[in-house]
């Protein structure tokens, strides 16, 4: 394990990065951008590991645009690191050796939709938004709601999730099929629009999460779902975190099929009580969607209601109203927000674990008395339904001792989930901030498997290099 | 593509088998069997391939007489074909080069149950019926249910899946974590316990499917369910394949947690009147099953009828009583020994594809047509709400004209589900027999690209040789 992978790693020399530079100009005109400004865009700029600016940015706007530029990288020996909304919290779009981002944001074409098949093509820059936006009329959506209006490349490159995976699945689910542009230049096409296939190694599994080390993404193919008849929704208070967890145990094992079920701390209740205005009582606190027929939705709310005061929880306020249901709701989608309000001028730096959920009140509960015994101030969220929790420390980065404790703060939480058959992240993925972790989560076997298809697949190691095997 | 890949296979030279055997039989006595009557047992015996019987079957009680085994095989550069019930369709168990058999049906340990967690880990040799006989006590059932009682390991190994995949998924999404030997004789852990994970490549994907050209799969973590508090089910007949597809494309588009839905072509209703002797309409048939709550399945039915009725279907015929449900399923349940009955002294050749669901009726129909168009005795069922659909033909294996006919018949078939951006199989496999058709449906691209993969990860070729991709 060499937590120094990072600073240690060697950049590309710059006669090599210019030779590229002046053939993409060539190639690409003003669709490659060196402006500093631009660079310094397209880096890491939501948690405390350094950016890395790469050394020009260029924008394609089609796949034979992006095996273009690979190519031209290759030829040259210089990284290509792919770029969508750089709403990643890892450091996924840095370029510790230097090299060329691969903005997708000029990729939107939404290729085609099925409604009968209920699946939609897209090209990597569409937007989740943007895609339900286009898909609302024909009373179709997509459910991955990882918070950030991500790109559904970026989305497939990290495996995301989010609220409502616990029903709908995270994108290792809901991606049927990707166009992908390999470390040697070409296009291939993994998978097909049948909803299931034996046919051959699963390529479409092997790039999602892969976040760009093994290929771009250029193309999207997603399962997608009836908007449903009806929501109910609501938010439901409990004395403990464990009574929390236990509900929805309870919940999850009655086999009530929720749609979201997700978790906030008492303080980060305080957070949103300050920031939103709201009154709500500052203890742990279970935001509960149902989706489905008026009488489904119905009678999973009452059935989670009498879980909830079996739990020692409730009362259980829900309601299939829209704006009701968005009023209850508010707290919860003001969450990251309030929660850096504590602390202005902090940045927050958002991570993740998740365990399996017999675990999760333990985990939770030893991860706040850390909290406080570490003098640190932070939130926890959770899509509890996952086992996935969040944790937000508010860190004043001006103060290296105070950064250095957040750091081991979050090393104890990877442990921690690590100890309890966890993993060290449910959804924001490895990037170069959880690289030092993967042997310990996956022996060093696993990891050497790892760097193996890593070699196999991009031998001269310029897919995003520097993240998750780091070669 | 070369169709003869599997006649013009090299076979191991005998001296290094010798070597190879005499090893084994000092490290596992009498749980290496060497008579040709195992051996026999040991290869292709449900399908029209030839039988390639390895050279002897070693009989492992742990991992770590897995690893041992492979060990010995790999010194002496001899393959290895892992073997749970054989009940495969495709020559996944044959040894066209030769090589030992790793039989897993010594390995029956139920490691662990977490009901909490929904989750459970068992060796490779448990099937599922075993596992769903030690579940049924706590309430929980593992889903997946592929006809036969394969063993969990073959069925992770050939991401199997069946008749209720369209509510829980397949193998690929059932699959947790994943215990496996390598090439080298080396014992991984893919994955982990907690539902969700961003931490590195998907190893446990990569595994499942395989067929076990990449690895020997000895343990498997998968997902439970909640037995249902209520089940209803029930048959309707449609005026046409047309008309069941219909009213499955409506049925899945409005959201209907359907749990099962199932066609039988006219052919295969009159094959189970004769065999299970019924006195059902000799019609299109789908036969339907709703899990939830009472409550929750009685709308589901009735909303299902509605939907049959507007196709022009029905009336359907449903009940939540275990007997009656029963009784209406039979026909379903003896759909294969019926289909096999139709012609005795025939071999029955099951194969599959599966097709965007909106091509299913087109496909199913031109399917029929060619049936017809080739003398041929053939029967149609389909797990119809995943577009996935078997053919039977009864073959008389003597005639070598009716063979090579079948044969070029199966090729249509696949050839018009792959115009159809379908699969050439959507849960059988590749075994041997449908390698042939993986250049056109992933590119000649994709597929160097599963050689690259299977090079990284066997370079010795001794995994399960002539499968899949065939080094």
């Amino acid at each position: 394990m060499n937590a120094n992978i990072q600073a240690s790693f060697p950049r590309v020399p710059a006669e090599q990065v210019k030779a590229a530079l002046t053939e993409l100009a060539a190639t690409f005109g003003n669709r490659l951008v060196t402006s500093q400004a631009v660079r310094d865009q397209h880096c890491n700029t939501l948690s405390w590991t350094a950016s890395q600016a790469p050394d020009g940015v260029v924008y394609p706007q089609t796949v034979e645009d992006v095996s273009a530029a690979v190519r031209i990288c290759v030829r040259h020996g210089v990284p290509v690191i792919p770029f969508g909304t750089g709403t990643s919290f890892e450091g996924h779009t840095n370029a510790p050796a230097g090299g060329i981002s691969i903005d997708t944001s000029m990729m939107k074409a939404i290729v085609s939709v099925h409604p009968e098949d209920l699946d939609v093509t897209v090209e990597a820059g569409v937007t989740r938004k943007e895609l339900n936006e286009h898909l609302r009329d024909m009373g179709l959506f997509f459910p991955i709601d990882p918070g950030a209006d991500a790109s559904l490349g970026g989305m497939a490159s990290t495996r995301a999730s989010g609220t409502n995976a616990v029903r709908y699945g995270t994108m290792r689910e809901n991606v049927l099929a990707l166009e992908v542009v390999t470390a040697s230049g070409e296009v291939i096409h993994t998978g097909r629009r049948a909803r299931k296939s034996s046919a051959g190694y699963d390529l479409t599994r092997l790039f999602v999460g892969a976040e760009g080390t093994l290929g771009i993404i250029t193309k999207v193919t997603l399962k997608l779902h009836g908007i449903p008849q009806a929501i109910s929704g609501g938010l439901c208070p409990f004395p403990s975190v464990e009574a929390a967890c236990q509900a929805t145990i309870l919940t999850i094992q009655s086999g009530i099929p929720v749609a979201r079920i997700e978790l906030l701390d008492a303080m980060q209740v305080r957070a949103c009580n300050l920031y939103s205005k709201l009154s709500l009582p500052e203890t742990p606190m279970l935001f509960v969607e149902f989706h489905g027929t008026e009488a489904g939705v119905r009678e999973q709310s009452e059935f989670f209601g009498e879980i909830a005061t079996e739990c020692g929880g409730g009362p259980f306020e829900w309601t299939t109203k829209a704006e009701e249901r968005t009023r209850l709701w508010q707290a919860r989608h003001d969450a990251y927000w309030a929660a850096i309000a504590l602390r202005p001028g902090a940045q927050g730096i958002s991570t993740d674990v998740c365990v399996p959920i017999s675990r999760l009140a333990e985990c939770v509960a030893a991860t706040q008395e850390d909290i406080a015994a570490s003098g640190l101030v932070a939130t926890i969220v959770g899509h509890v339904g996952d086992g996935n929790f969040h944790v937000l420390p508010l860190v004043d980065m001006d103060d290296p001792e105070e950064v250095a404790r957040g750091k081991a703060f979050v090393g104890r939480l990877v442990e921690r989930a690590l100890a309890m058959e966890g993993t060290c992240t449910g959804e924001h993925g490895v990037g170069q901030m959880k690289m030092k972790y993967l042997e310990a989560e996956h022996g060093a076997e696993g990891l050497a498997l790892m760097r193996a298809l890593k070699k196999a697949l991009d031998p001269q190691n310029i897919m995003n290099p520097g993240k998750i095997v780091a070669l």
